[in-house]
């Protein structure tokens, strides 16, 4: 089934049930007025809600609206949990690579996570405002949200307790990053809010290429409106959502509607760090990766960082071309320098 | 006045008025069950709380009941935001000289902050499920509650978008952190559920304790009912909660019911890094310190972290030695190891 939020309706806005197609919903206040009511008691709602998602498909539901994710927030426009892996390694090696940095070997099998801010999201279609001198990238990404998970969960058993897959651009600042993860405590000021696709999808609807933990599905990103990137969500995910889970629970529980996210989508395409989708390539998920691969070849980066105005699309289609979670779409506000 | 949420009423519990003196409460479900929902409307739904706590303290309550903080969850169960400072530099400074690292200069004028887990706190009177070998180990800090508080505001500004004041146990897992912190994304594993006093006051029940966006009282932990430490937690605050609340919305909003953190409370005392109490010293709101204490004088740490049953208490008095939050009290109830 898909769910999404409108953003009328306060501050954690409208749950509504949407059609496979996109195109129709339906508000469902009888069964839960917010995807986090439904996450609270999933066990009990997500069959009523699978149910009005049946009627809608067959177009039998009786208050069906047309759909606009323009009119969406983030499926949890604030959520308890925001918790940030960093799955597929090339992404890291990259950053690594360029700074002249070995890859510890503890990062094979120990996986990277921050703590993200998850306390108010941007909409999917919502500017990004923000210094341009931040150095304003995107980060697309696959990202799951959990049912309640116990502390000590296995990562196999982990997979049982996500009810619910988006993407999400984990909007970063790049010029903020050095300075704050060289005072130790991780990201802060560097992540600002980030923004989810305006759909969130049961792993069912995901069909074959919800396998073993992943997605197995190309994630598209375009950068004003030219190809920047497709990865596939599938290869070189070095953790999958279950251990990214298991990882998050390892000392404590985990509430329903925890997001967990897959860290920066990237393919190692042959070992070569990847290449740019004009070089043939499957090309990137963020501005960084690019950079990182300018240095490494060149010396320095050539691409720069998003400007005011830039619009950076992110989404997935299913095998048949369909739009499977509708689309992120966030355009730079830039804010006055100084 | 004085506000605390009972466990019983689901995950987000009940909120009630608490008495001055902490004796008697009263649910206010009329004004809002919660108290996330006082704090999205905090403009409004404050003031009707006043007026309930003004009878309450007057014994004019009509649904008064007594107060028992044992059946308390942490005001906010769950929250949509835990940020902790790091505002005594004198804990930052006695970490870096244990290990020999210099203390950045930087680190006097740009706090240090971390985003921590805020999907399920501990109440005030639970335990903390841990294994021993990870080094359990309590922070006793005091904390705001934020209303909304826009993007870049200002420091001193942001003192008037503080709606409440609580005390937390930031629980820390000191054996899990050096390898954590070593991957450069912060804490995440090391930092289990926190458990924060039982009731939250608004600044103004602090009196003349409340100035310049810090709390001028002592902090008082007990380990084993033996008096651990006492500092002020006025004295040696680097940054007031109005530079840390800024610090949090340089780049982004904060949403209603954002929890900002002072980071362990610690004094000076004349430059030597504080001193025991059993020293003749004001103590220390952590067992780290002492040990870094230790480490300095003596070479090596002697003071133990947590053990199975060992219990940790924090508390804060007015100057006529009247309890204003309630307690906290975490006991040890280990994990089996392996």
């Amino acid at each position: 089934m898909k769910l999404a939020t409108l953003k009328a309706g306060g501050r954690d806005g409208t749950l509504v049930v949407v059609s496979r197609d996109l195109t129709r919903c339906q508000p469902v206040p009888e069964i839960a007025p917010t995807l986090q009511k439904a996450l609270d008691d999933w066990a009990n709602v997500a069959p009523q809600l699978a149910a009005v998602y049946e009627a809608l498909n067959a177009g039998a539901a009786r208050h069906a609206q047309p759909f606009d994710p323009r009119t969406c927030a983030s499926p949890l426009p604030r959520a308890y949990q925001w918790a940030d892996g960093s799955a597929y390694l090339n992404h890291v090696e990259l950053v690594r690579k360029a700074r002249g940095a070995e890859m510890p070997p503890a990062f094979y099998d120990d996986p990277l996570m921050y703590q993200g801010g998850s306390d108010s999201f941007i909409a999917p279609y919502d500017p990004i405002r923000a210094k341009v001198s931040w150095g304003i990238d995107f980060e697309a990404e696959v990202t799951v949200v959990t049912t309640d998970v116990p502390m000590g969960i296995d990562p196999v058993a982990a997979r049982n307790h996500i009810a619910l897959v988006m993407l999400v651009n984990d909007v970063s600042l790049r010029n903020l990053i050095p300075n704050e993860l060289a005072k130790g405590f991780g990201f802060f000021q560097s992540k600002p809010a980030s923004s989810f696709s305006p759909v969130a999808v049961t792993p069912d609807e995901l069909g074959d290429a919800w396998r073993d933990g992943k997605v197995h599905l190309p994630l598209r990103v375009n950068l004003n409106g030219k190809p920047f990137g497709f990865p596939n969500a599938g290869v070189d995910m070095q953790f999958d959502f279950g251990r990214l889970i298991a990882h998050a629970a390892t000392t404590r529980e985990l509430e329903a509607g925890s997001i967990i996210g897959s860290g920066t989508v990237s393919n190692k395409q042959g070992g070569l760090y990847g290449s740019k989708v004009e070089n043939g390539g499957v090309g990137y998920c963020c501005i960084a990766e690019v950079r990182m691969l300018e240095i490494i070849e060149t010396g320095k980066p050539q691409t720069p960082f998003m400007q005011d105005g830039d619009t950076v699309t992110i989404w997935m289609t299913d095998d048949a071309g369909n739009d499977i979670f509708g689309r992120i779409e966030n355009r730079v506000e830039a804010l006055p320098e100084g």
